[in-house]
């Protein structure tokens, strides 16, 4: 298992984290199988979408900021309920096939680290399982 | 890694895959680990859901449109940035464990391609992992 | 794949199998790679969320009660398609990094199977995949 660092920037913001994957996937040495990138955290999470207008982006902030407001009344007191609900909304983890040691992601699909609480400090695990070819 | 093409034929449209998916397990000589199904595109998702009343599809493509309505105020302009926030909603994956040879999925289970902004030709990947067990 | 019952005692309920989850990976043997906790339902999903102040699984299941209100009108008329549409947005499985034997959890996460129609006799499959060092 592999430990990215990442940090971010702003309360909510999506780090691109594909070429960071790629790399850590490259000196795992997997050559066919399955990549997890698993976040270790409760106030983030992970997802793929598009790689190419940043605009997608900023839309997916804000629709999860009008899905799941900060302002509502919740029991958890410390200000980052919200942050824990969008981590459940999105998940702790994806999977990409990996084929000939690399990747296999869509044209337009890149893979952001998902920041709610921030700014902080952040670790992404990364762990490999094996396909049925012969390593 | 294979590769199923999903023809769809509106803007949403949860298609069905479970049979096609059991078809590529069974070419891949999986017997024991997990089938990952991955969506390389970043407008669509895949999902888990009932296999039997067909209204369930209904109101989960109902449900996705009124929690993320196509004419909210978007950055994006491609008039589909509604498509991607649910394709993120759900997910690009879906793992199903495999025993004996065959998907293990509940009774009322099925897997569903889930076209957010659609009619398109699709691909729809899918990758093995191994389990213990010596194949 | 081992099989582990989870008892629900009420409609919307979080239920920690964490420590049953752990137990599940010791006897399953895998010392290196991933585990992966699947529902095989259709009203119940699973997450990985905070396990430490338990307003904060409070504050999921109100804030998914809000998103996807029970009497919204459905076509799907077993009065449960609420809970089909949150398992949905939850996911059906998890996947969650091995090593030395171990579940990996960050140290504020843990794992929570998510009924949303019971409560009701329900069952959590456990399936293990291998990663790149040899068992």
């Amino acid at each position: 298992m592999r430990t990215l660092r990442v940090q971010t920037k702003s309360r909510t913001e999506l780090v691109d984290v594909t070429a960071r994957l790629a790399e850590a996937l490259e000196e795992s040495g997997l050559r066919q199988g399955m990549l997890t990138a698993f976040v270790p955290h409760t106030t983030a999470g992970i997802t793929i979408n598009e790689n190419a207008d940043p605009s997608v982006r900023h839309d997916l902030e804000s629709a999860l900021d009008r899905l799941v407001p900060a302002d509502w009344s919740y029991a958890h007191l410390e200000g980052n309920a919200d942050a824990h609900i969008k981590a459940t909304l999105l998940g702790s983890s994806v999977n990409i096939p990996v084929e000939d040691g690399r990747l296999q992601l869509g044209t337009w699909q890149g893979i952001y680290f998902a920041e709610f609480d921030g700014p902080r400090q952040r670790s992404l695990w990364v762990q490999v399982s094996r396909g049925l070819e012969a390593e």
